[in-house]
């Protein structure tokens, strides 16, 4: 059987800056990861096509990311019932304040899960997408709780130097 | 050779009120008019080759009208050259704040006309889609004109009826 | 084995008429649920011995409604590594856009999950729940496409009332 | 009889980087434009005239592009049955916003086609004006389907080279 | 030599409740006032020749209330250099944030006085205008002072009614 | 009797810059112009009694520029009778939009005259405060039609640059 | 010695509603108060003396309710260094949006402790200033300690209730 | 007995350099501080046991800084009935907006004390901690009276500069 993996989809090559720290942070926790960069408005197509593809070679959970009025999220989940994550892309006039309503103000029936505009939604969406399938994987769990208690003691190291500072200060 | 017309889409039948706007003044100025409740997420091959169909069969101009994360205007653009007019619906907690960001903020490459939120949206998608039909039919035209200066002595009858009030106040 | 569920978090019983659409919606699709009023703020420990009850005893997924300054699904989300839905619920004089904004948008490492505003996301926390139980669990997988068929079919039901409506009228 | 062509008016010279894009735009399609420099609040008559000018020579859609209270769009709406389409200026405090709404909240009677704040807006505000020209010049309606094309074809070629770098990477 | 008097406009019958504040405001401290049904964008040009007529009979200040996209004060202050007040009318889905931003923002060289949006904005408009007629006027200055006494002994009197209650609750 | 004058108060002098369009304009239509560093929260007697002897030594128009929770309008305009016109500072994290709203939301009976935030308000507060003035004093009105004359002109000059520019391009 | 008591200051006796919930919380905390109506534009001196009095009086903590351009914290806030609160009053157009940025965005120097629009902040700022008085009053201490148990029991027993129906139903 | 404190948390070292600013003016007053890295989300029990354990030591007030979806000081508002300050960093693509609702819109019995969104609210907060200890402490009371004064005179200074230079300009 196909290992499983998670497909990121872009609207534009120009999101792979804010996309990168998902794909990287699915690495991290052994995912394993396709991205496209497919859009959509302009190749409404193809991009059907490829979820269907991806679904049926063993995707679990697609992660979508756009800016503007976002539709990606939207028309990726109206064809599929795998979980699709909206990252809303901060771009434009309105600094993705519109990607963000265009993503989380689905009607209902047909689900987008939204994280933060930008760089912390961006991370976010690589856990919750390993958080999904931790469900029927143990071991990705146990490799989620290692790296929140890495992330604790990065915290703690912060503080440490913090206070290094503040006494010699 | 097939009566060209105008058809107005909407995500759901709750739209119709506001809708309703639309197909009176659309019929009002003599075009023809086909209405569909068809979903960008619910339904979204049907709606996919309505617009394909729609096209074939004369239709000059679509009107999408939409609440929330308003993706039906951009789903139908991203599979018609015809001119494709969004009305942002007036629902939901943020009132239609949402549906417009979701509306008029497409990305380069795949147009909407977007109106106002809510009612005067309504009737102004019916005027610039016969300002859009005129453009290939004079009569219609004229009549535009017409219209237009029936709503002008509308507003002379209404201040006349005002400056009777004050004076006999 | 102890049978996998949703626990739903509110942070007051206030909250509940939006949350009964999800409960409906779980059970619909034959999943088991657990419903508690418990607050990030009033009943911080309460909740944090909840969190890790439930998990011990099969919970999957944890949905947390809450509205105003919305902490609930973040403070459940510091505490595990499920995945944890937030839906924003309206009320107040900002009518959930505050809690829209504390639920989405959250710093990189604790993920939160973010649904509508309202009753739209009260049900599609209902359905991303169940696409993400149904990564394990194939049976509910087929539930969901035949959930989302006769969706479709309901909308198509709503379209032919139009055209009959509008060859009448 | 005279070629039919667009008018683009701008409020300041200072939006002529952003329009500049409406130009090539138009221009690369095969369309006539003609660009002017008047603003609604500080040369009312002559854009009055203009309009009426530009109407009788041939001008099927007018595209206004302005900032801040944008009320150039509205102001040409007013004096036309012509399609207007306004485009919103990224500029100013609140960088665009309150031109977006100024120029889509129009009173029913008077449209205007909003398109996105901004850049993308600027493209847009040409491809619907060529859409609205396309529906009495079928040639260009071919062109319109051939730039799609090549649209289309420059997101695939962005994810082709998203795919070598992955492979490469 | 005529009357000096304030200038009333309004975009719609439909504002006059809240203009009535602004006209019994003006007539309780002694200034004549016209009010006027006119649009800018549906009677532009009888607004137009209003104006002009208005100016040369001794209007002095121009009093504009319009909802939505509201061009109408910014259409007035385009054809005089006398002072244009605009009162932003609470109306629409985004009850009268559009308004406000379409009166307020306007470019350098041509202003409008703004107030706030609705009833309190509606009886400022008022006091603003006889502020303004008060500069050359010392009587009228006297009854603005007097009037404000009044306003203050009206909030002694609450607080003395708050008191009592306290006192006797 | 001495000069009417106008009094510039700003809350803090890193205003300044913003504020200096205003004097230019005021000097530049002949008005003399007093300009003060005081604040609302930091020198609240100071403002106040500033304010009483500015009166009494003829000052005719208030104008308050202020970024922030912006008071200083409306502390201006609870110790005086004359108009008094408010400029939002475009200053801090939202860009100017709260010092807009506490400037323009004032209650009835005490009012402000709001102008853009920044710098098109910068001028525009001393063309209003001009306006006002010139209810007194024609030849000041003679000034502002020439002034109008020439915005007027200025506009067509960067039409003439830019018809230059696309007929060599 | 006098007692302290909280003063509680309102812009409008329309307010009332909103503060009680404020007068009573501290009421059953044991808090002596008083209550004004007094307002920041239409009695600024009465408000400033009133303010020096309740401080020579003992008074500890002011609270200040007021909507719109809510100036009435800020006022008081330039007046004492007492801790002021205050509270954005839901009303107006903008539903208090307005009068929570004039309240909380004070520049340095001069602060204000801003709590929730509406009943919720109005039960806050009750809380809030009996905290800050309990750091002079241990016994004030124990019964917040009291207090906040309660609370933490009524939402345990609504959820209570709640499992019985769900056991129930 | 300890001496009296203030505790300074921020979510993250990045959001040091904004309460630097707390750090700094809470020493000039005399007040003794200690400033830890600690998080709501990443290290929940940590803060939670901080919060005890200064609690007994003798901490007066909590001042909490963070951005995003900011629940710092509402989780430690939560475990206390010490005063709470929250501020709002200014971060992130909405600029601090979301850490501002996410701050202030607490549900009535839990309070936070929100400041500005940034440096002025970084300022302030240090100052309305310091005003809460002058309850309890007269010299210190005389400390803030000293500081105002201060202030007050320097903006005299900046006055008398500006004087200087327009009168020498």
């Amino acid at each position: 059987m196909s290992t499983p993996f998670v497909a990121i989809l872009m609207g534009s090559d120009s999101d792979l800056p804010q996309v990168q720290t998902t794909i990287d942070t699915l690495k991290k926790l052994g995912i394993k990861v396709e991205a496209r960069v497919t859009s959509a408005h302009r190749t409404p197509v193809r991009t059907h096509e490829y979820v269907k593809d991806a679904e049926a070679r063993g995707c679990q959970v697609f992660i979508c990311a756009a800016g503007l009025a976002a539709h990606l999220a939207g028309a990726v989940a109206a064809n599929t019932v795998r979980p699709v994550i909206g990252i809303p892309v901060e771009t434009g006039p309105l600094r993705g304040e519109d990607a963000l309503l265009s993503t989380v103000m689905m009607p209902g029936g047909v689900p987008v899960a939204a994280v933060a505009i930008g760089s912390a939604g961006a991370k976010n969406a690589a856990y919750l997408a390993a958080q999904m399938m931790a469900l029927a994987d143990a071991s990705l769990g146990e490799r989620l709780l290692q790296d929140r208690a890495d992330n604790a003691r990065a915290v703690e190291e912060k503080d440490a130097a913090l206070q290094a500072r503040l006494a010699g200060g």
